[in-house]
């Protein structure tokens, strides 16, 4: 057997176990009993030090140099061999009493955060908080030295290969400057028209999945190959040849709940459109955070908010309730869809306003990585920002720099991949739309082909044979940036 | 680390993953969408490379040889000791080579047999059937030599620990002297009285799941550690933490239904009721499948088809459905739930017939492994023993000899745990009502505690720390037999 082969061989074995842990995750957040918690997590314990094992095996690197004699020449291998490389890099970088000590400190903070957030407390957590990050920064610098980037770009690596602080600042540096006055602006715009017409209700759940079902399989979700339940996080899970996502209801709101199916949705043709003969291979698989934010960014964003959709939409909706009276026409769902408020919670936030949620946290995580800032100074700091950014002040910590379980759980470095993913989602879509103009035209017919056939061709099917640098710029002709995206928020906010 | 930690270490891990695996075969019958069905496949074939490296590790027999000495004296650490070389010498006995064939045949011979039977023609599987025949004898002597048993008692131990045919051969030769004639008596006892009246319906399936739920429930099933769902194949699966047990249900006919959830039931109270203590080891395990199978027929024949079980569900089932006539009576009822027939079809035999048809299996099976029978003369063998034990003759061969999809795919050796349950289980709950005599009076109540606590106690909380004959004979005062079950088949098929 070459090199090369052992090693596919060796990874194959690791996707497939990690992909019988991810049906463990989906099975424990969906509907799993109470009792079964201790057994899942130590099944889920048992795979990932399996996996663990097979990942720090100190005979890969020899393998690796070995297998690119195989291979050279060989693009799609030769970035098989990267990302091998890379996941090594990872798991051999940071020694296993550190990993284990921050796997127990981050629980126990975690845990800590819980009762903090509910008594809107920081000073209850902060010593914790401050125990993980010293963990978080000495595993951040062994990273920085394997990988030969700085420690913050050593954790960004984890969920957004290759990522680099000097590109998310210009892209932030620009955004911060933009949005402020432009969240003004789209408020007194919107001020000028009426509110919305309240839509009534209640909306019974089954009305509401199928509903979400109908989409989805518009949308281009094979039901053949997933699945569509309820969990108390939504999220998207499962394997490439069995997606599963996941919801929650609201019986007197629908239209959350049918946004968050089709955001997830958009996740699942990512992870659907993969390309199968690179199957259970690292370089056959998406691309990194960003990339994955962009996809399903690109569905509920980009396309599902836009009022071709609603003009598709709408009928749907009103036939899956039997409504049909003044707050059911295109107009009113579209204003309902395209509502910009200043919220103090990210995850409430609109398309306008999360960028500043994002803004604020990567400049605090970065100083904390840094050392730039203490671990006391954070609601002060975060205070501050959401008063540059949004113009707004937390009454209290709760919602204020307690709202996220990131950072208390020992996770620094993701926060930037959602703003890069709106960004890469407003400019794929502007690109597919200047090579294929009848996009918008199609999609208030309910064809999402066009959309989902160009991007499957220059996103999906490449999964992670390139960096996601140059698969942005591949796709569109030009590097990530944020005139796209200023230009998308122009359009949809103070056009009309 | 002494040799027994490492081992204790080692076997916690391997039983880990192969309670992963059980989720992800629970998952695949219950709700995974078609298209998953290769990627599952992978993700079962990588735990089962893993496990099998594992458990084929050449240097466990050291280890175990110098736990041996860690662990003098005490007697679970001990018994922990001999599961844990068993699992061993049966996945080290056979070659790599013999396992991937008997795999690979065996899923070819099964499909064929699919045709086969569809077409009720034996000849179409027989080259196969004896292809796989003769890999399963080349595995069963390897494994015999290691064992030191003979080599249809090496293929047995694989589902029941210990198993000898000497045993067994005692025991059926009393049953297939006994039945016969028995099963004359109790059709003609019953051809005297009326016919059970209909019971109607159609049944909804929410009312027919209530039901089932409620008498699991007073079962003591543990809905925080357990489910009920749908499958094609009814199964007790998960892990003793998270019981699932499913059914399927028939709008026509409650009443198979509820009793297969009952049956799954003592399944699943055996696993809930394994001790906690040894989780996790091969000590803390169910003993095996004769012991399993004891424990369902406890529930489901020998105690939810007594007609003090009727006389306190019969309230329930009128409540269930909303029926209230002259077919819903305590008497009415009892006689559907012990109505006797001859059937071709195993599956679809009642506890006085059930025998014959194990009795048949092992018959052939034996033979066929000791090379006695050729492949070809199994439909002639077939019929003939349908003949002498049920005094019918099977039309065809698709409810002959080609029923079942054992041996097809490769089983040799289970059959007789399910008659080795049935005698189990009469005699346990023959020991039981001896010890506790107010327990039948309890379950015309509802009350199940006195039942399942003596069981626990003697049978579930043991786990595997002695051998079945042990349990057994420790439980009731003497080697497994077929008297209790006599008696019991005497006492309800002849006594009203």
């Amino acid at each position: 057997m070459s090199a090369y082969s052992e090693l596919e061989s060796r990874f194959r074995r690791m996707s497939t176990l990690g992909e019988a842990a991810g049906v463990l995750h989906w099975d424990r957040a969906v509907l799993m009993p109470d009792g079964g918690a201790g057994a899942r997590s130590d099944q889920l314990a048992a795979l990932a030090m399996t996996l663990h094992e097979m990942i720090t095996d100190d005979r890969l690197p020899d393998l690796l140099d070995r297998a690119a004699e195989d291979v050279a020449g060989d693009p799609w291998r030769l970035a098989n061999l990267s990302e091998m490389r890379r996941g090594h890099i990872h798991a051999s970088a940071v020694p296993a009493d550190l990993v284990e000590a921050l796997s127990t400190e981050g629980l126990a903070c975690e845990m800590t955060w819980r009762e903090a957030r509910a008594k809107s407390d920081f000073s209850l957590v902060a010593p914790k908080l401050a125990g993980v990050l010293a963990l978080v920064r000495q595993s951040a610098d062994a990273k920085a030295d394997a990988l030969g980037v700085a420690p913050y770009e050593a954790l960004m690596d984890q969920y957004e290969p290759g990522g680099r602080t000097a590109h998310i600042d210009a892209l932030f540096a620009n955004l911060a400057d933009f949005l402020p006055d432009f969240i003004e602006t789209v408020l007194a715009h919107q001020g000028k028209r009426e509110d919305a017409m309240p839509l009534g209700g209640p909306f019974p759940i089954d009305a509401q999945r199928a509903l979400g079902v109908r989409l989805m399989e518009r949308l281009g979700f094979d039901f053949n190959r997933g699945r569509l339940d309820i969990s108390l996080h939504p999220f998207c899970g499962g394997v490439p040849d069995d997606v599963r996502i996941t919801t929650r209801y609201d019986e007197s709101d629908f239209t959350q709940s049918l946004m968050g199916v089709l955001h997830e949705t958009g996740h699942a043709l990512y992870e659907m459109g993969l390309p199968s003969d690179w199957r259970h291979q690292p370089v056959g698989g998406a691309r990194g955070m960003a990339l994955h934010e962009s996809q399903s960014l690109l569905i509920e964003m980009q396309a599902c908010r836009s009022r071709e959709f609603i003009e598709f939409a709408a009928p749907l909706m009103r036939e899956a309730f039997a409504e049909n009276g003044p707050a059911w026409t295109v107009d009113n769902l579209y204003h309902h869809y395209t509502k910009v408020a200043r919220s103090l919670i990210r995850v409430d936030a609109d398309e306008v306003t999360y960028p500043a949620h994002v803004i604020l946290r990567y400049r605090l995580e970065r100083a904390l990585i840094a050392g730039d800032m203490k671990v006391d100074d954070i609601p002060g700091a975060w205070n501050d920002a959401m008063k540059e950014l949004l113009h707004i002040t937390p009454p209290d910590d709760a919602v204020g720099c307690l709202q996220d379980i990131h950072w208390y759980d020992g996770t620094f470095g993701y926060f930037p991949t959602y703003t890069m993913g709106a960004l890469a989602a407003a400019q794929l879509f502007a690109a597919a739309h200047r090579d294929l103009p009848d996009i918008p035209e199609e999609i208030s017919k309910g064809n999402f082909a066009p959309l989902t056939g160009w991007m499957g061709e220059r996103i999906h099917g490449r999964a992670s044979s390139a960096s996601t640098h140059d698969l942005v710029a591949d796709a569109t002709g030009a590097p990530l940036g944020v005139d796209a995206f200023r230009r998308h928020l122009t359009a949809r906010y103070l056009a009309d």
